[in-house]
C-alpha cells in the first residue's frame, strides 16, 4: 500500500534533475554487495580479495560502458567532492604550469564556488553564455588563441534549464592545444549517450541523477594522472584515500546499466507548446538551443513562483525553482543571471525536470495542474502581466 | 543458505577494525529511507520537506546520544573526508593565527598524510608514544607550555593495537589553553563509551566501523565554526556541500543506537594468555595499555605474517597485518615503527579485531586455527625464533 502510493507519486515527480528514486536493479545491487561484499576491499583473507575483485569488475564493467581504460576510473562520493578534487588539482596545475582557470558562468555552486575557493580572482576567466544559455564558444575561441587558458570546465548539460553545453568543441579544442579539460556530465549520464565522453580529460558523474543511490559518484581522471582526491590510504590506486563504498558503487553500476541512452523530448516539446498555447506570456528558456529531453524552465507572467510551486505541490506535482542546491538558500539563480534574465523574473521562475520514462500523460498532468493553480490564483492587481488572458480548463 | 554460511564466517571475522558487516537495524533503516525519503532534501515540496525534517531528527537523535547541540553535527562521507576536512581548516586555521600542527606519531593516514598535504613540514610538530604506543603527554605537555601549539589531533583509540589515547586529557588541556582540539574517534565510537567526545572541538566517526554501511559518517565541529569541508551548495548549513546521503545516515544513525556502549576484553585477555602460554615466544603489543577490547596486535614467533594470514583464511579466519589502510600497500606499519619495533618484526605481526559480540568460543576457535597454522608451518631452520619449543594442539 505504502509502495502503491510512492508509485503514484512518481507519475508526478517532476524534479529529476535534483535526485532520481533508487532504481530497482540499483536496490537489489547494494543490498546484495551489502551481504555478499561487506568485507574491506583492501583487507587479504580470501573475501575481501574477493571484494577486492567485485570491486575491479564494476570498474570494467563501467570502463567498457564509457570506452575507456579502466585505470581512468576513480570512485568518488559524488559530483561534488569530484568537482572540488579537479578544482584543487587544477590549483596546483596552474601554481606549475601558468595560465588561468576557465570556466563558465553556469556551472554548478561545486565548480563554480569551488573555483572561488581554491583559485586567486586573477587565476579566473569565467565565460557567458548566450540568451540561450549555451557556452560561448566565440569568447572561448579568442582566449585559447590568446595562449591564456592553463585548464578548462565546461558541464555537459546545465541542470537548471538542461541546456546542452559544446563539450565534445571545447573538449576537442583542448586536445589539441593541451589544455586539461573537466567536464561536469552530472546531469547527461542517464539521460543522454555516454559516447565521446572519454575524450575529456576529467568527467564527473553523480549516481542518484540517474537512478544510483546518494552518496557515490565517479570521476575520469587522464591516465597517469598525479589527480589526488582525498588523502590517506591506497585505495583507488592513491587517487582516493578511504574505504571503497562497495554496495553503492555496485548500485551506481547497475543503476547506469539500466538506464536508456537517451531521454526522448517528445512530451516535454508538447508539453510546452500546450503551456504557450494557454498561458501565452510564459517565457521558456533555452527552448530554441538542444536541451535535455526531461527538462523545461520557463518564467511564469504572475505570482511568485513559491506560490505555484506549493499550490502543485499540494495537488502531488514536484518540481523546482531551480536547482536544489540553490532553492534552499533562496538565492536567485545564476544561471538565469548569465542568461540575463532580470531579477524579478527569477522569482517567476520553475523548473520541470521528469523521469527517463515519463510519458504523455504525465507531462499533461502537469499542465493541467499548473492550469488549476492558475486559476486558483488568478491574476493579481498591478501585475505585469495583469492584461494575459484567463484561460479555464474549459478551454483546453 | 548463502545466507546461513555468511553468518558462520562471521564467527571467525577477526578484521572488524577494517570494517564492520552492515547490522540489521542499519539494513532496514536503509532500505526504508531509500523508499521513503528519496527526495532531494534542500527541494522545497512536501516530500522534500519530509525528507529534510527526517534528516534533521536524525541530527537530533546523534545529538542526543552525543551530549552535544545538533548544529555541531555534519555529516560526512566518511572518516577519510572528514579527517582532511580537519587538516584543512586547521591550515586555515594556523595562517591566521600561527602555531604549529600537534599530533601523534600513530595517526591514521588520512590525518598522518593530511597532514604532510595540507601543511608545510614546519607547520607540523609529531610526538612520539611510549614503547606501550601511548601519546606521549610529557613531550606534549613541553610543546603546550612552550605556546607553541595551534591546532591538536589526536586519535581516540588507535586502529592497530586499539590502544586507548589520553584524548580526554588532551581535551582537557586544549580546553584551558583554548588550542583547538580535533579526536579521530573511528575506532572508539561503536566500541567504547559516547561519553565525553563531545568536549572535543573537532570529532571524526566512521559508519561502517560501528554497523553502518561505508561512505559515511559524521564530523563534530564547534559551534559557530567557519568549517568547510566540501565546496559548492548549502548543505549541512554551509560546512558541507553535496546532496545529503539520507538513507546512509538513517543507516548509520540506526548501527550507533543499536551498539553497546563498550566491548568487554575479557575473551580477548583469555585469548592472549593462552596465546602467549602456547607460543611464549610472541609479542603482544600495547597489551600494558588500556586497549580496545575487541583488538589485540602480536609478533609472531617466525615466519611472515601473509603465511599465517593466507593459512588462517583458508581455514575462515580473516585477521589482519595491520590497519587494512596500509595492509594493501605492503608498506611497514607506521604504528610499530613509532612504538621502536624492529623493521623484521613488522613483517610477523598480526592484527586482531573481533566484531562486538564474539564471545569465548569464537575467540577458542581463533587460537586452536593459530595453532593449527604454527604446526603446519613448522619451525624454520635459520629463523631467529627457531629455539622457541613447537607444542602440539594435544599439548593444549
Amino acid at each position: 500500500m505504502q509502495r502503491q502510493s510512492e508509485l503514484e507519486m512518481m507519475d508526478a515527480y517532476f524534479d529529476a534533475n535534483a535526485t532520481t528514486p533508487l532504481s530497482q536493479a540499483a536496490s537489489e545491487a547494494w543490498i546484495a554487495a551489502s551481504r555478499q561484499h561487506w568485507h574491506n576491499p583492501s583487507s587479504l583473507y580470501p573475501q575481501a580479495i574477493e571484494a577486492k575483485g567485485f570491486l575491479e569488475e564494476l570498474r570494467e564493467s563501467l570502463a567498457r560502458m564509457l570506452d575507456c581504460p579502466f585505470g581512468r576510473i576513480v570512485f568518488t562520493g559524488g559530483a561534488t567532492e569530484a568537482n572540488n578534487g579537479v578544482l584543487r588539482h587544477a590549483a596546483g596545475h596552474l601554481k606549475e604550469y601558468g595560465g588561468v582557470f576557465v570556466t563558465s558562468a553556469i556551472e554548478h555552486p561545486s565548480v563554480a564556488e569551488g573555483a572561488e575557493f581554491f583559485l586567486r580572482a586573477e587565476q579566473l576567466q569565467q565565460i557567458g553564455v548566450t540568451p540561450e544559455g549555451v557556452f560561448d564558444q566565440d569568447v572561448f575561441s579568442t582566449v585559447v588563441q590568446s595562449g591564456q587558458a592553463g585548464f578548462v570546465s565546461l558541464m555537459a548539460a546545465n541542470n537548471e534549464t538542461g541546456v546542452w553545453q559544446p563539450w565534445q568543441e571545447v573538449a576537442r579544442i583542448c586536445r589539441e592545444e593541451r589544455i586539461p579539460f573537466h567536464c561536469d556530465a552530472s546531469q547527461w549520464i542517464g539521460k543522454e549517450s555516454l559516447e565521446g565522453l572519454a575524450s575529456c580529460d576529467f568527467v564527473t558523474a553523480s549516481a542518484h541523477k540517474f537512478g544510483g543511490p546518494p552518496g557515490v559518484g565517479f570521476l575520469l581522471i587522464p591516465e597517469g594522472s598525479g589527480f589526488q582526491g582525498s588523502v590517506g590510504g591506497p585505495q583507488e590506486r592513491g587517487h582516493r584515500g578511504g574505504t571503497e563504498n562497495l554496495p553503492a558503487i555496485a548500485a551506481m553500476v547497475a543503476a547506469l546499466q539500466d538506464c536508456r541512452s537517451s531521454v526522448n523530448g517528445e512530451f516535454r516539446d508538447q508539453f510546452e507548446s500546450d503551456l504557450v498555447a494557454c498561458l501565452p506570456a510564459v517565457r521558456l528558456l533555452g527552448a530554441g538551443a538542444r536541451r535535455l529531453g526531461n527538462t523545461s524552465m520557463f518564467v511564469l507572467p504572475e505570482h511568485k513562483n513559491l506560490r505555484w510551486l506549493t499550490r502543485l505541490g499540494k495537488r502531488g506535482f514536484a518540481v523546482s525553482t531551480g536547482s536544489a542546491c540553490s532553492a534552499g538558500k533562496g538565492n536567485p539563480s545564476r544561471v538565469m543571471q548569465a542568461m540575463g534574465c532580470g531579477f524579478e523574473e527569477m522569482g517567476r521562475v520553475l523548473r520541470i525536470s521528469s523521469l527517463p520514462d515519463a510519458g504523455a500523460e504525465d507531462w499533461e498532468g502537469l499542465l493541467d495542474a499548473l492550469l488549476e493553480v492558475r486559476d486558483e490564483l488568478g491574476s493579481g492587481a498591478g501585475n505585469s502581466s495583469a492584461g494575459i488572458p484567463k484561460i479555464s480548463l474549459a478551454d483546453l
